[in-house]
């Protein structure tokens, strides 16, 4: 059953003609990640490596293809957790950085806080030698877009927000058994400035914990950060309900006491894992036993195999 | 049993000639947190009214009276939740306000985010007509004094953060059974710029759920952090657990998962109430049925009566 990988590209309505891409962005990250694992990699660098890749895709929101705040600014918030330690790093509204999940690595393995926020996150990345780069790289013509279009006083940015696909994230256990989560995220579509989500809210955005699994979340931030999703969902687990079964509880909490729609990935370190969604879709990908999994709408499980190299 | 409002005022290692300072400013919080609720007021009005307090009193680590960050200036974190709609505000690493958890509450009352950071928070402020105040006003020559002694290459922040007391916080119950909380801090000695800690973040820092109960926290921030301590205690209140084994048991596992020490307070709808800690000690207070109760060490119950004006 180990290793295992499973990816998000956020819940939410796809526009049709941008399936393809979310489909396609997500396979090659799972990918990615597995190999990560297959060469002997830990959960951690798995995680790190698959969100890396939906970061820079543009399809995503998240890194390069954030959506913008509503100064037009791109504002990213991101997070990591390892199981074995309960050790975590978050960043947020962090600017001017093309990868923001390997901050938040950077965070976790090189201080002794869990969170550095603005500026502060900013000073980090350049003492570490994190390269700055041009706000303008990370934008992309479609984000523009629906920018301008949510400046319009009548417009709805959190059910525009569902129009494109959100934050993205990856759950793993490598095969000793460690579990890890990473999630990234531009955010909510025409934020204020300064708004943080629940990306890097530990417990939030995501969670990992040996003793019971890993966890990464996407959707209506705000209603997720309300009932502490990915740990609703870990108590869940604890309490004996399966990945698929904690899961769908943690979204029907999330329904009925936040009046939020969302997604999740889920692992356990036994290597079982659930990809659900309230959301109409959520692209997701999964790579076990050297096949890759896949769907976009409720009830999809496509499968091909993967050719490993050696 | 109903109202009920309890205080603290910081967990760790009072310095003997500050525990008088401590006492009369956890007391004197409790105090006006009653009256707002005995006057009908909300669970929200009274632990926003005992927290400001708090923040106002130079004795505590919130407000004036912050610790500083290691470039000398102070950044500082609040969180209010109520537990009737689970709307909660924060506000992460913010400047020059007076009173922060005024600021959190704002978040929560007239935005549509539950959490705004740095720059964009001190923004939000001035738009709502917050008033700016200089750095200077915020900082005590005890705060300096320790900040100084901290630069040193062998000093321990962490170590000595427990020789203050911590973040303050308070959690309620009105008439009505309405539950609330409110933490405020000013965040761990000499931190890194930017650093968030527990306080801002939801279920870390305090929950608040009218289906379960209130908790506030406080102590070794990144600890509490990786148990998502408020959510875990009522967790176990919603197994079943009372208010005062409910404590223990998120403590306990604080200090067995993630080697930390800290102090809770926490109510349940029906109004029984607890105020625990792990570490030497915590300063806290409740009132409740027109009497006053308090304590600094464990086991500690002084008890006076309430002369409530009418």
């Amino acid at each position: 059953m180990l290793p295992v990988v499973v990816v998000h590209g956020g819940a939410g309505h796809i526009p049709k003609e941008r399936s393809e891409l979310s489909t396609s962005g997500v396979t090659s990250a799972v990918r990615a990640g597995y190999a990560v694992l297959r060469g002997g990699g830990s959960s951690m660098d798995a995680v790190v490596e698959a969100v890396t890749y939906l970061e820079n895709n543009p399809a995503f929101n998240a890194g390069c293809g954030s959506v913008l705040n509503v100064k037009g600014d791109v504002e990213m918030d991101a997070f990591v957790m390892e199981g074995k330690t309960l050790g975590s790093g978050a960043v947020s509204a962090v600017r001017n950085i093309a990868n923001p999940i390997q901050l938040a690595r950077l965070v976790m393995d090189k201080t002794s806080h869990l969170c550095l926020t603005a500026e502060g996150a900013k000073q980090f990345a350049r003492s570490m030698g994190v390269p700055e780069v041009p706000q303008e790289s990370l934008i992309t013509e479609y984000s523009r877009m629906r920018w301008r279009k949510n400046l319009a006083p009548d417009a709805n940015p959190v059910e525009c927000q569902m129009g494109k696909m959100g934050t993205v994230g990856a759950v793993a256990v490598d095969s000793q058994g460690n579990v890890a989560c990473a999630t990234s995220t531009g955010g909510i579509l025409n934020k204020m400035e300064g708004r943080v989500g629940d990306t890097p809210c530990i417990g939030c955005g995501g969670y990992a914990d040996n003793m019971v699994g890993a966890v990464s979340t996407t959707g209506h931030g705000e209603a997720i950060m309300k009932v502490v999703l990915a740990k609703h969902i870990l108590y869940q687990m604890e309490q004996g309900q399966s990945v698929e079964a904690a899961s769908d509880l943690g979204l029907a909490c999330m329904k009925f006491r936040a009046a939020g729609l969302g997604g999740v990935i889920t692992v356990d370190p036994q290597g079982h894992w659930a990809a659900r969604f309230s959301s109409r879709q959520m692209a997701w990908a999964a790579a076990q036993k050297d096949t890759l999994h896949y769907g976009l709408y409720e009830g999809e499980n496509f499968t091909q195999s993967i050719d490993v190299q050696h």
